[in-house]
């Protein structure tokens, strides 16, 4: 069955976004803040720790250094810079699930990290370089794309496996883009909307901006757990998925 | 041989306290800081290259979360927390670490959590939870004290060992306690006394501010590489070593 | 009619505690975050035009640099940081407050500033430098306690005039101070007993955990805005100063 | 005479670039850190004495939250974040020169926000909007250009004065703007070449990168003081434009 990821461990401190034992029990794949735009240690112990009580798969899911931007500005670090954050990061949230006789199983980067691998290859190559140097040997979460096979081949030169995902409540255009969210009907709001696509995109298809129906391949569907409406919906979504 | 450890990786983005190629060729062991007190990720990464590229010995140097005070001021962080920011911390410099094939060896706490570690029994534990939760089993490195024993008793029920370190430049007092930086000779002057010193501590004893000679034993020895001026010393006492 | 107070502005960029919009209408100070503990910016600017709105004094509510722990950690700053940050926080929130052409009237400061301007004589002074060295003649807000005139002596050194605030929702004990929120009691769980006390503050007296009334005199009353329970309750307490 | 201006306060706690009293004697306006890409409060607040005893005019230096990158990569902040970021900044400089007794005379942006400001008119607007609205008629200073009277035009909108300033040791192209840092020849090495483009300033003009003499008119020179080369550079500066 198509597999849930959610970003979680994203409050900081005395900021909580939600209640994430509420989210657990509902999906397969946790990304988790490692405290470069959320995430304190202490937060990110507690994710670490309910993730491992629901068995769910624990990703890591590094920043730019942006805390007051919550992650979604673009910074131009050199591709070294680049590198060595990952690193840092997900070493740190590696150093959290050991402590609890876990480990991390792919990395996804966030925000304007997320977006600027997959429009800028110099990003793209440098968090490669990041994830090849690992210990362990896992995968990096993409966007699924119908420019797929392009990210793959750059990746094959570094070894680094691949995970496609899809978006559960973003429209999609018939290139397989995102409608950016400055347009009308870029996010879908009714929980029957996205149910909906969730069921598209685990049979291996989106239904597009224009109506039509077109195929998109994907490994896991991106969920959203930072409010008590998205909760929600996850629950809806599980729910279709196990019938 | 006794063997020399000194804080590096102290730098934070544009600013840089010393040129890390003039120290490490005389040195052990590398207390890396970790980006709490100092220690951006790409700074870290680079000493690190520096460390394996000079067969030193890599240390996480945790701190609490205070780059203004670099780390030396005092936090009633609850133990859960401390345990959960040795372990990011350490998590984070070992993903570096695995990066470059090479792994952390030791934790050596930096600052005030250093002195808290040493004062208060909750932090220390905290500490030895974190270091007993990590996936090495690797020992935590405390200040040479005449209560030692006091201090392997309670690591033993963490199952975690200890290196105890002196200081190459600190005043001893008669009990075995450093003279306070607030009183007159705290800090040895010059590269002969400091030489000296390390000698002393290298033959199992100290020299104490009543000018007795007192026992310590030691596993290491602290210098400081933060300034030009302890580069040179570092060398001096590398040279007094070796012959 | 005594007056309410409350902290707001704690939000950090993506963390937002509560609709402050809730909160304006019913207290007549607000005491905004600068940016050490919670408050970047964008979000202190929006408190500012709202407080403005309402014609709800500006106070500013300055922090020790612990975004992580709140504010709520003790840190052993020299006074002439303390005086350092404090200006620094109070003429941030100035220039926000000149931005909407209205301007701070007090300084109240925050978490463990505030417990060790109430403990420390040395924290104490060093506010109080910092509130005599502004521009603005204004005043610095403390606990209301039975020890009022010491603090009041060294005030009138530094010129700098107070303010004293009682706590809607503390558990007093006899000796005026507050029973620790470690103890049972500590705080006042339902909305009746916080109106009570509220109203026995404003007649100039507390009933204090042994069931006796002893005399308090306070110019203002700290109430909660940070979640929307404090909301309700704050509804409540101004209906009942109202009538 | 031309003025000198020179990037101070530059420092972080800990991290100090260079001893400034050896830059004070010799410049006429201090552009000052104010904490978001360097400058914790002691250290602005040491620098704004050092300027005030130097009879040394003021300025802001605000900057995008970019500690780790010293404030020199873009972010892409909304208009309205940009203008409570530099109200926020110049703020907390005021509140730290009115202690001194002074005030601060000037904005000039930091960094990429002062790139920003020069190649994208939304960002321009955002500062001039929070210069207008600060209590102080003040300038902002923008990078000499023969663009100037679009500028111009649009400050005169928001009734904000400008200050133009030319830069010592960059050499400029033919169109009047810099040679880019990634070219060979972008910086003026020796001090004789800077202090010849230092005079030409002065009389009106640069000598480009083609050889050749083109008009510029500034209104003062910015020269650094972040190393103690550029430290006994300012003062080759000072004499021959003394002399």
């Amino acid at each position: 069955m198509i597999k849930l990821n959610c970003d979680l461990g994203e409050g900081y401190g005395n900021w909580q976004l939600v209640d994430e034992a509420e989210v657990m029990p509902h999906i397969d794949m946790a990304n988790v803040a490692c405290g470069f735009h959320a995430g304190d240690p202490l937060t990110v112990h507690r994710t670490v720790q309910l993730a491992k009580a629901h068995g769910v798969a624990i990703g890591a899911h590094p920043s730019y250094p942006d805390l007051v931007g919550f992650g979604r500005r673009s910074m131009a670090c050199p591709p070294e810079e680049v590198t060595a954050m990952v690193l840092y990061q997900a070493g740190a949230l590696q150093g959290l699930c050991a402590a609890e006789e876990t480990r991390l199983t792919y990395i996804k980067p966030h925000g304007a990290l997320y977006h600027d691998m997959m429009g800028k290859e110099e990003v793209y190559r440098a968090i490669l370089e990041a994830v090849r140097r690992m210990e362990q040997d896992i995968p990096l979460m993409l966007m699924a794309t119908p420019e797929r096979g392009r990210f793959e081949e750059v990746a094959a030169e570094y070894a680094v496996p691949l995970l496609f995902e899809a978006f559960a409540d973003r429209r999609y255009r018939p290139d397989g883009s995102l409608t950016p969210r400055t347009e009308a009907g870029a996010v879908l709001q009714n929980a029957e909307a996205v149910v909906a696509q969730v069921k598209d995109i685990a049979a291996g298809h989106i239904v597009a901006s224009d109506g039509k129906r077109y195929p998109l391949e994907a490994d896991t569907i991106c969920v959203h757990g930072d409010n008590p409406h998205g909760v929600a919906v996850i629950r809806e979504i599980r729910k279709a998925l196990n019938s």
